[in-house]
């Protein structure tokens, strides 16, 4: 099968740059904050094929500089050429300027894949890259391949001098307009994620003014639920392209509790929104690639979808390319993430192959790593080579020496470790540094008397304060031994005198590690409180952010702005993830998913059905009034009922009481 | 006075992406041999100014994807923004992923000049890039900025259904076709540099199939003397826009011999053409820049223009950026003569600014020199890698220790030192080098009994074979001593048993060493008979080969293409050189050109009369019947005349019997 071919990584860097540089706010363009990589503008691809018989091909590519050289002659592009039996040299040189070069061949018994190189003149000839998703000849790896569905508004209402449209729900893509009766002229849009928004030109985040010719006109692809159109005289067909990625969601959730149902399916939405070029924070302001979000999508994307190729996109996306001045997104945290995600990936699905293909963007890392590490072996963000360190939008430490940051840094030793061993490489110094760290950070943050991990070190406002942050951290990274697990859920979870997370973003670290020392109560809590809160003020969407003693437009407020919330925001969609793990409870044990266990967990309801994708196939659970019954198509199960295991054999039912 | 910036270098690598990527032949495109490096796609300015006045800016940029941030307030480009007095920090942040990002800000008392900054996030900022062609609002640098005339053909004739046309010389530039009669129709323009070529569409090297809308039309930039249009009905009215660099041409040359005369204007022609966007080895076929051409091309440049920023912009552009793999133009003795020619550059410019800018890419290129030279310290190309030893046209050694690579290695070192010096920095190992090669040189290389140092030492078919090109540079890059220079002069170039040089390329070499000598008879008569048989057969430029024993088209012929030669070649414009120094006989006699000798030489002529370019002024030298009368504008200069020197002082004539 032909596939599209290309620089490994050019296509990523390519989506990536149009991604950040993408941003806009009134009409202006919005400049990313980080460094952006580019992808090659020339390239030259060759491939030997040994032929047996004579064998026609036809070769493109995306642009008319092309030279095709066949055992050193010259040919034609988009046309059927002869090859004679026997070793034939293809050589297919693009120069690509706007874009990055791409080339396609059909053949008989051979065409362009993965085995074609790409020629680096000198610096190591090294395969070319591919994406499934371009295999036909009519597509154009320089255009992100969306699909798209037409959806129209559910109402409309005329507000001063135009109309105010409802999609009734949040949704990506593009405002289509088409005349029914309305003249050619200049209208102006104004997208809302709220109603409010919408009807507040000068604050809402995102508008347009544009000329409507009376032809059909497509704007550029956007978020909202609500979209007001200015000057807008009535005589307008109105409706939106949704655009998204055709990816299977395998995973499901229903119970007889129907908020929670409900909590499930936004959250599911949620994600699909932003599931894009990359997994993206938001869908309505920055969508950008933050390599901490990412993180968590990846989690939701293992108990929902089990899709490999956008973790993969999402993970280059975020490294760009050569040597690293600057952290991911210019977070220290975000470029532990990253390598901790790595490790992360190939837990959930055994991809081994990625693991091996990003490992030498993993290893040099370590350049820019090691620069911010002091003499002590701790990280330390350097504001002056515009280092932020940012944990959580909360009152956290983010100068000196902070306890998250070492915690993460351990964790990252850790997994690049992990990662060495798996790809037969030496693992060096890392897994000592790792246990280093974690002793160190026990001598220099833990306190005994407070039983807790202390925020910071040097930053005299805070030395002694204790968050939950690094504690949370600490139970969720294995840096806490047994003893203080205890403590800490004593002194620091359970203590309502240790100020509560704020954001779904840090919630999901915090009920993740609740879930783990078994308080789904405090999880159940959670669900109906905080998700359920939002749900009652309307949300079809999740938020970035949501603080149930707010009040109206309030929820919209942020970064001192009246829009500036997102109210779709991917770090927010983290209970697909928990009722995976903790309510279905299937929860791999081992590295790929060798083995895994399902330890179901009613949550005090009578009856949940759901499925979690494993590996390429899948994990049934059904819990109802007491019993529970188990059915999965791959091997390696153990259905966990209190201190009983039962092993799960592909393809054949487990019923158990629960 | 305001300039268009970017980021440093990109200008160069983006113009010179395009010449590489704009090679055809026969309608097809034709791929670089080598990585072409790419420029930014996005970039970050800035600029901190204090004002004490308030003050109007307006900034442009070259792509609507531009953030304008004053004070950490987004304004609007293209738009007359006031600043206040005091500090104001203005950040310009433009995305034009299919060119380069380029910034223009108007002030009053500040503009975008070379003391804004580029933001590289975390990489150490520096400073923008400008050239002086880009200082109006309206320029654009992406198109490079050439100037233009019509020029009409001489003569036109029907042949076959078509019509020939003549201009009457070589010219660069656009076709334009424009009807007089001639109804919308498909036709076929080919081009030649020789009506054979013309006349001869399956074998000229460039041809194009258009459409002729019955509109002005106009073809891309193509070099050639005769079009052959087919299917011209004759109503149609042609034209060339010849497209030029407006440079200054300060160097002048007039005699009594007409032939002499000739050849000065016809090489002056010739290296006309081939200056654009860099230095090209021919205007024809390949427009590429090569380093050895390049070389050349700015000793002819010295005694011609002084122009500086073609030298600047060709060094870049065959540099590229980033870590080398491969040899410039993948030629070993390319990249010698790129480190060499930033010593003549300094020694006959002083521009020291430039050797500075440009001193971390020279630097870099000792890792690529040094993976390829050996225990014994020769450097050695490596086919395997890519390298090509070039040395000439002709029958001399291209693979083992080929001598005359070790003679431009120990020049390359020698140049490296000086500059290390000139800039104040550490030169290393450098010169020791330089001496203890050109030691081992003359140890493994020189055979006393054949008064000559012999070709390679260690390819069997040519060893101890005797070439005149070691032994060019043996004299001309100083590692011959007294007794090996006249042992050299006796038995290698005043010995017709050894082969001739064939190419005005090492005719170049060989006859700077011959002038040095004193041998200027050798060089008039190479004159008259090499440049004036080129003359004798119509030649308007000079060509890439010439043998004179060849006949009708042989003389077209190259690389196994009927109409493969160019017949507009730089490297064979060397006469202004030699004429300048040798006969003119100006001299720079120590860097910068802070001394200069005049030694004039009638090369047996009456009179003669000429100007060379000294840094930013001039020297006229005129001799007449037995006298000479040197005026120049510049300090420095010696008058030479035998073992006389009579020193010049600026703006007075000096007079003296020769």
């Amino acid at each position: 099968m032909a596939k599209w071919i290309w620089y490994p990584g050019d296509f990523e860097l390519y989506h990536a740059m149009l991604v950040n540089n993408r941003r806009e706010k009134r009409g202006m363009f919005y400049s990313p904050m980080w460094r952006v990589d580019a992808p090659n503008r020339n390239m030259r691809f060759y491939k030997i094929a040994v032929l047996e018989k004579p064998e026609f091909i036809r070769v493109i590519a995306n642009s008319p500089d092309t030279e095709l050289v066949i055992n050193g002659t010259k040919h034609p592009i988009n046309e059927k050429i002869k090859l004679e039996p026997g070793r034939n040299f293809i050589k297919v040189s693009v120069f690509a300027p706007a874009t990055f070069p791409c080339v396609y061949c059909e053949g008989e018994t051979f065409a362009s894949d993965e085995s074609w190189m790409t020629a680096t003149f000198g610096a190591g000839d090294k395969n070319v890259g591919t994406n499934e998703m371009y295999i036909s000849p009519d597509d154009d790896p320089t255009v992100f391949k969306f699909s798209y569905k037409t959806v129209y508004p559910v109402s409309s209402e005329r507000v001063k001098d135009g109309t105010l449209y409802d999609f009734g729900k949040e949704l990506m893509g593009k405002l289509v307009l088409e005349s029914a009766g309305c003249p050619p002229q200049s209208l102006f849009a104004v997208y809302g994620e709220s109603r409010a928004e919408a009807l507040d030109p000068e604050n809402a985040e995102i508008n347009e003014r544009f000329e409507f010719t009376g032809e059909k006109t497509t704007l550029r692809s956007r978020a909202c639920r609500y979209v007001y159109i200015g000057g807008d005289c009535g005589g307008l067909d109105v409706s939106y392209e949704y655009e998204y990625l055709p990816i299977e969601y395998k995973g499901k959730f229903e119970c007889d509790d129907e908020l929670i149902n409900k909590i499930w399916q936004i959250s599911r939405y949620t994600f699909e929104l932003n599931t894009r070029e990359a997994y993206f924070d938001g869908i309505k302001r920055d969508r950008w690639i933050w390599a901490g979000d990412a993180y968590q999508s990846y989690f939701v994307n293992f108990y929902l979808t089990g899709d490999k190729d956008t973790v993969r996109r999402t993970t280059k996306m975020l490294r760009g390319t050569g040597k690293m001045y600057q952290h991911i997104n210019t977070i220290v945290d975000y470029t532990l993430y990253w390598i901790i995600g790595i490790w992360d990936y190939y837990y959930f699905t055994g991809d081994k192959d990625f693991v091996r293909d990003i490992f030498p963007e993993t290893k040099e890392i370590w350049e820019l790593i090691y620069d911010r590490v002091d003499e002590r072996g701790y990280i330390i963000g350097n504001p002056k080579k515009g280092d932020w360190t940012f944990v959580d939008w909360a009152d956290t430490a983010n100068r000196g020496t902070v306890c998250a940051e070492q915690i993460l840094l351990c964790a990252a030793y850790s997994a690049f470790a992990k990662i060495c061993r798996l790809l037969g490489k030496d693992e060096g110094e890392y897994q000592k540094k790792a246990d280093e760290l974690a002793k160190n950070i026990t001598r220099d943050f833990w306190r005994e008397e407070k039983g807790a991990f202390v925020d910071c070190i040097d930053n005299e406002e805070r030395v002694d304060v204790v968050t939950r942050h690094a504690n949370i951290f600490a139970l969720r990274y294995g840096v806490a031994d047994e003893h203080m697990k205890k403590r800490i859920i004593e002194c620091v979870i359970k203590n309502d005198a240790i100020p509560r997370i704020t954001t779904p973003y840090f919630e999901f670290f915090e009920l993740d590690a609740m879930c783990e020392i078994g308080e789904t109560d405090y999880f159940s809590d959670m669900l109906h409180s905080y998700w359920g809160g939002m749900v009652k003020l309307g949300a079809t969407t999740f938020w970035e952010e949501f603080d149930p003693t707010q009040q109206g437009n309030e929820h919209f407020e942020m970064y001192s702005n009246k829009f500036g919330r997102s109210l779709c925001h991917a770090w927010a969609s983290s209970p697909i993830y928990l009722l995976g793990k903790y309510v279905l409870g299937v929860r791999p044990t081992s590295a790929a998913y060798k083995t895994f266990d399902v330890v179901p967990n009613t949550l005090g309801l009578n009856e949940i059905s759901g499925r979690v994708p494993v590996l390429d196939g899948y994990v049934d659970v059904k819990m109802n009034n007491g019993t529970v019954e188990v059915l999965t198509d791959v091997e390696g199960g153990t259905l966990v009922i209190g201190k009983k295991r039962i092993p799960l054999t592909a393809g054949k039912a487990v019923k158990a009481d629960v």
